[in-house]
């Protein structure tokens, strides 16, 4: 290992300050220790971090074996110990899957309570070229082929302490001389899980295959990997910034875009934002599958798509209002963008001030004499003769077969679901809107229009009004 | 093969027009024989075009075969016989590449004859990924693992008429399977080039051992070809603006870019710039590896760089005058960039009008009396005191230990070497820099600063005017 260019990679590509603390991933194995020892001895303020996942027999004896090291190289050290297991199973991930995010947010906790500007893990060449050739074999596509960057952000653990891997261009073979060389005295790495089973395959059976190809497979696919890592991240940034020009609107559960702006932007730009927002939406990258984000795309480019198109259990994208496209899990609060009216039928009296609809929204009643109000084309707003009306009205959603006569077309009666269609209003939104109703006829589309029923007239005497208000 | 998703995906994809012509490459194998066989049964308007390459004893016999096909179904006919041997000798290509470039050049000549409104060819879903398997392994990097795309350009080919591959997901199984059906008579694909070895490795013993990995590997190399194909789109498009912003100056041989530009931008565009041009210098991809190009970034980013790096024989990378870079071949005209004087030594008398000095430059002489000139500071022009020069005068390059007292510094002498220094002029463009002497004395650094010696004053009464001029 060339101490010169590690130190020349330490500052011009890990960017890493020599007076400032770096907290250092140490599972005890050949990889981190090397990375620790070498730290240290060029210099730099490090503190150990050890994450015990509990999983394996020897995880009580590795932990002491890190205690160990830190104590002889006289180098701090941080330890904490997670439930891989029940995490595992509470959030439906693999076990191995769940030992890497529990480890890698301890890991960023001792960084931020040390002020670390860096948290540093020994991810080495052959870890490069062997997660290329898995994420190929597995097809993990556009994410997968990437390889790992000497520094990166990820936003799922910090958003402001970068993850470096100075080790990335060292070979497995220079670690284990710089151990030999060193005295390093390291655990046997874990061989027991689903991936390092997976990835030994891929070491000792499969790149001695490509080498018969090419002698220089390990060096190429690195490469490969450098520069794709470099423009994955590129293509990234560009996907980010016009995921901003795209979105109208983020809440819990759904994202809301312009379609007319999506369909400008290149395809290359359209297939990472929908498939960034789907990561974030199932809060995982697994059955993100190419074909499920090649639908998606199919189905915002259609002339006349169907309303809801679903891509993934519990994941949907629909045709919203207008030109629209929504985004959406099932447990979507949709009510955050349209009326919504969260209960099957919601009786209320005359008297009453307020009804609420749902969390996000809420009826405001009052009564007015008149010359006490002035009337505007707020379709918010429903102004009704209060003495043609009885005492007892009842909010529901749309039923089947619903007619009315909406105000001002002369009495002409239409059906509630062609005045949707006409509105524009996405089938979605539909299934939630909150009917006005009395004496089974309905009295106000609430936000959209009232009926010609119970107008206000020259006799009124007493005006009720209502007023739909969206409470953020 | 479903017939309907080919119509789509021709319509949509490849963005074919039903009337107007399309040139198919036809080599009378199995897969341009269902290209062609489709497109005509789908109603396209097909010219077939062949190209007997010569190289193999079955040639003949293919041309035959293509010739009766086309025959039978009325399909009109154009065929190339290219000497590729002596193309691939003459231009060091292999016997593989130069088939490759003389191919296309007559396919698209076909096309270009016809007013085709694209060149069809008959990729399959197979060589897309034998071809990103063929490229990874070989290392090919950012060019090799993108796919091919069911509609590109190729500049070196046609700069209007674009390449549609219509049977890029269509198994070769499938395409088997159609001939079958419709009786096609093909011919055996050749087999004996080296990259059809190499792809015959991969196909019959590669990917089976992959697909013990994972079954799927062939759909998923297609579908990261795809996605890596249209990403790498993007990133050229991207790369074309970029050069544009940098580029100060192109010539033969040369590129001619604002280093300060060029360093400001992402390394991703940083990368395939220099890399498009080391290509558009050598004219061919060969030996543009990784690690030349990372040797071009180094020394762009370099503060102090050495003047000149070699990057490849007979290529350069030097840092030009003030803060620009220039990319050169060994035989670029860069007499385009500076004075440059082609001849070791030329020598002139007083009474000639002017002389040149390479293609470019030009040292017109005049004799003018006192008040017929006015002077200026333009450093193109020198004026002497004519009366005090003898007649006879030489151009030469500047020779080491040369000294000169520049003009208006109080007759201080300094080296001219030292002065090319103070002026950043590129120790690329000093070699060459036309010096004007005369008795062994320097006389004017031409287009720079003349000298003390022989100034003119109010008793000269003949002024030699020197103007260096540029001639475009």
């Amino acid at each position: 290992m060339d101490l010169i260019e590690i130190s020349c990679l330490l500052r011009d590509k890990c960017l890493l300050d020599p007076q400032k603390p770096i907290v250092v991933g140490v599972s005890g194995g050949p990889d981190s220790l090397c990375l620790l020892h070498l730290l240290h001895r060029l210099g730099y303020t490090v503190i150990a971090g050890h994450v015990n996942h509990q999983l394996r027999e020897t995880a009580g004896h590795d932990e002491e074996q890190v205690k160990e090291v830190c104590r002889q190289w006289g180098i701090p050290l941080e330890i904490e110990r997670v439930d891989v297991r029940s995490f595992a199973q509470n959030s439906h991930f693999s076990l191995e899957e769940g030992a890497r995010i529990l480890r890698y947010r301890s890991l960023m906790q001792f960084a931020a309570a040390h002020s670390a500007q860096a948290l540093a893990v020994a991810h080495q060449a052959d870890d490069q070229s062997e997660t290329m050739l898995m994420h190929l074999l597995r097809g993990s596509g556009m994410s997968g082929l990437k390889g790992m960057q000497y520094r990166s952000f990820n936003p799922a653990f910090s958003l402001d302490i970068p993850i470096v891997r100075p080790l990335l261009q060292v070979s497995r073979t220079e670690i284990e001389a710089y151990c030999a060389e060193n005295s390093i005295e390291f655990c046997q790495d874990e061989t027991n899980s689903e991936t390092k089973y997976f990835r030994n395959r891929i070491r000792h059976e499969l790149i001695p295959v490509l080498e018969n190809y090419n002698p220089q497979v390990r060096l190429h696919l690195e490469q490969t990997g450098q520069i794709l890592a470099e423009e994955n991240r590129f293509l990234e940034e560009a996907a980010q910034r016009a995921q901003k020009q795209v979105l109208l609107r983020q809440g819990e559960g759904f994202f809301l875009l312009s379609r007319e702006r999506f369909l400008k932007l290149d395809i290359v730009l359209q297939r990472r934002i929908l498939r960034n927002w789907m990561i974030e939406l199932r809060g995982e990258i697994r059955d993100i599958s190419f074909s499920v984000v090649e639908a998606g795309l199919s189905f915002a480019g259609e002339k006349n798509p169907v309303l809801v198109k679903p891509l993934l259990k519990s994941l949907f994208l629909a045709s919203g209002e207008g030109q629209n496209l929504l985004l959406y899990r099932e447990d979507a609060d949709l009510g955050d963008l349209w009326p919504w009216l969260s209960e099957p039928s919601l009786p209320w009296r005359l008297s009453d001030e307020k009804v609420n609809l749902s969390r996000h929204w809420q009826i405001r009643c009052e009564i007015f004499a008149p010359g006490e109000i002035t009337f505007d084309r707020d379709p918010q707003v429903a102004c009704f003769d209060a003495d043609s009306l009885s005492e007892q009205f009842e909010l529901m959603p749309p039923a089947p077969g619903d007619r009315f006569a909406p105000f001002g077309m002369n009495g002409r009666e239409m059906k509630v679901g062609d005045y949707f269609t006409n509105q524009h209003i996405p089938l979605l939104a539909r299934g939630h809107w909150p009917i006005l109703r009395a004496e089974g006829r309905v009295l106000w589309v609430a936000g959209l229009r009232q009926a010609e029923f119970a107008r206000v007239s020259e006799s009124t005497r007493r005006i009720l009004k209502l007023s739909l208000l969206k409470i953020d």
